[in-house]
């Protein structure tokens, strides 16, 4: 798997203008390699691939890479190339100008003074971002995992628990259900905080009548998940009621117009139309959706700016939401493959507004 | 106190012939503000300081920053900057070079081309790697969470469970005890694998007759902690309990040794040469520690190369290891506060080989 995917840079580089290809995001490393390790970088040229880790990954680095020569650093990672000569005087070496600090590419210019280090347009996302079987297959594990956990934190849930009890049991069950690691901190707003829509979880105790935004996902096998519920700790106001029924609708009617070839604007616009419609166009504060894959944010943005197409095979998440400040907030987020026809829904768990 | 930190970026600005500081990294935005959110730009003149974030931090930016006044981004972070005028023409303006990706200092030329972007001196990891109390009291309480996390985990091992489970533990009792957040995927490597400097907790079963390497840390109010301790199912092999006192020997040099104003290569000399004596100096892989606070990995390297000097209030780790391929691995990692007169050791967890 991982060698047709060297293969596919290799005919890159031509295309590209570029001699090499120096890769070094861990997770497009992971995708090209195998390696899951945390510090490398990754070499491609026409005829070779060579894996640059340090002296943690002596043993593991070769029992994980498929395809590529592992390299163990004596000093820096970046040094090696020059002492190794694997880059030769010359050479355009295309590099992840995204995933790249400033101060790293000035180190690789101080090394290698007479090469060039041109920025490549993001080929791995653009890769990545069509998924293969064996991605999907791992993609839909982790959505069963997260909608297994989200079951386990309904029977967990009850009045006078903090939020990051919740978060506990989140992180708890993904492992248990084994995930190789949560995708990000779990989400947990409650009461007032649900109108933060990036609020972590708190010491802040959860009520009787409030509503619990719960965003998470977790990491299978290199794969994201990500998903957003709401919860209700009794009967919720009738706003809250209301705006539930705004967002689960916009959300259906950005699910039921997914088709490939479509603009991401476009889909963006269903929903946000809908939320418009109904009032409460300006607490939609956040873009409709992201790519999802070996990133939790994948290349592919459902924004209101995004003139990106919408293709097969993509994977993407759809997840509108209100925000009322001091009141509260809902957002409801499902993972989506986009199929040839439109899409399938890949996470299972009800979207209705669960009132326990 | 973030403002107090304000004033002292401001005070640098002068020296480091900026007339800006345009701050990127997440963690060193936290620390000057208070803002806890995952994009943002803060940027500090002489007489002004502004963090501009996205519409989902429209509530919860004004509610933590203190000092700096929030701006809300219509499009991109940097955008605003040119947009609102923040910056004029012919602004010499700082940039973390370390923090800042190749890209996006091609942005912010191309957006400002009549300024310039010099790289500064990692200022704020300067700043933050020296203590005030505040901080070290999070600190201390973030160890705190660790070790009782540890006692809960000593608790819950037995043979057949898999590595997973005790990162489900590991991660549940770290939310339990007020953690943000885990501080990193915990490492739960056993039997041959604990041969593996960094493997992560993978489905394997735990047996009989192994050794197994727990290496965790939390998040306890934006600061760090970090702990290795090595746990043996049944009676361990004659080599790991040897290997087990060798490290353990070599880790109490180290912190006898530590004194304010030490090279830092002095202090790794300390443990390394202890390991190589007893003949196993080239299966001590690593470096022996690392500075710990906002990051996981503070400014602070105590490796063979580093010519950085220790120096009070700053919290290191000190982890001598010895992994034999195939066979296991032992490593055992303290926090420590450099004080005065040499160190306080925080870590309360036992460092024996302890055996279940």
């Amino acid at each position: 798997m991982t060698r047709n995917r060297l293969q596919a840079v290799r005919r890159a580089l031509a295309a590209h203008h570029v001699d090499a290809f120096l890769v070094s995001e861990n997770s497009h490393i992971r995708y090209l390699t195998g390696f899951t390790g945390s510090n490398a970088v990754c070499f491609v040229t026409p005829r070779r691939a060579v894996l640059i880790t340090d002296g943690r990954y002596r043993s593991q680095a070769p029992a994980e890479v498929d395809g590529a020569t592992v390299v163990i650093a004596r000093q820096s990672l970046f040094a090696e190339l020059s002492e190794r000569h694997l880059v030769r005087p010359g050479m355009r070496v295309g590099v992840e100008e995204e995933h790249l600090s400033a101060a790293s590419l000035r180190t690789l210019r101080r090394l290698l003074p007479r090469c060039s280090f041109p920025a490549m347009s993001p080929l791995i996302e653009r890769m990545s971002a069509v998924k293969d079987a064996s991605e999907i297959r791992r993609i839909k594990r982790a959505v069963e995992i997260t909608d297994a956990v989200f079951a386990k934190v309904l029977i967990a849930i009850e009045p006078g628990l903090r939020e990051l009890d919740l978060a506990a049991e989140i992180s708890y069950w993904h492992r248990k259900y084994g995930a190789d690691s949560e995708a990000f901190d779990p989400i947990v707003a409650s009461g007032p905080r649900a109108a933060l829509p990036h609020a972590r979880a708190t010491t802040k105790k959860i009520r009787v009548g409030e509503v619990v935004v719960l965003d998470f996902g977790c990491r299978y096998q290199g794969y994201n998940s990500d998903m957003t519920r709401v919860v209700a700790l009794g009967r919720p106001s009738a706003e809250m009621q209301k705006i539930h029924g705004i967002v689960r609708e916009a959300q259906q009617r950005a699910i039921d117009a997914i088709r490939p070839g479509m603009e991401a604007r476009a889909l963006d616009a269903v929903a946000r139309t809908h939320i418009e419609k109904a009032g409460y166009g300006k607490f939609f504060v956040h873009s409709l959706g992201h790519g999802l894959g070996i990133h939790i944010h994948d290349s592919l943005r459902i924004s209101s700016l995004s003139s990106e197409l919408l293709h097969e095979h993509a994977v993407v998440t759809i997840e509108p939401g209100i925000y009322l400040p001091g009141k509260g907030g809902v957002r409801i987020e499902d993972d989506v493959l986009i199929t040839r026809g439109g899409c399938s829904v890949l996470t299972r768990s009800p979207r209705d507004l669960i009132v326990l």
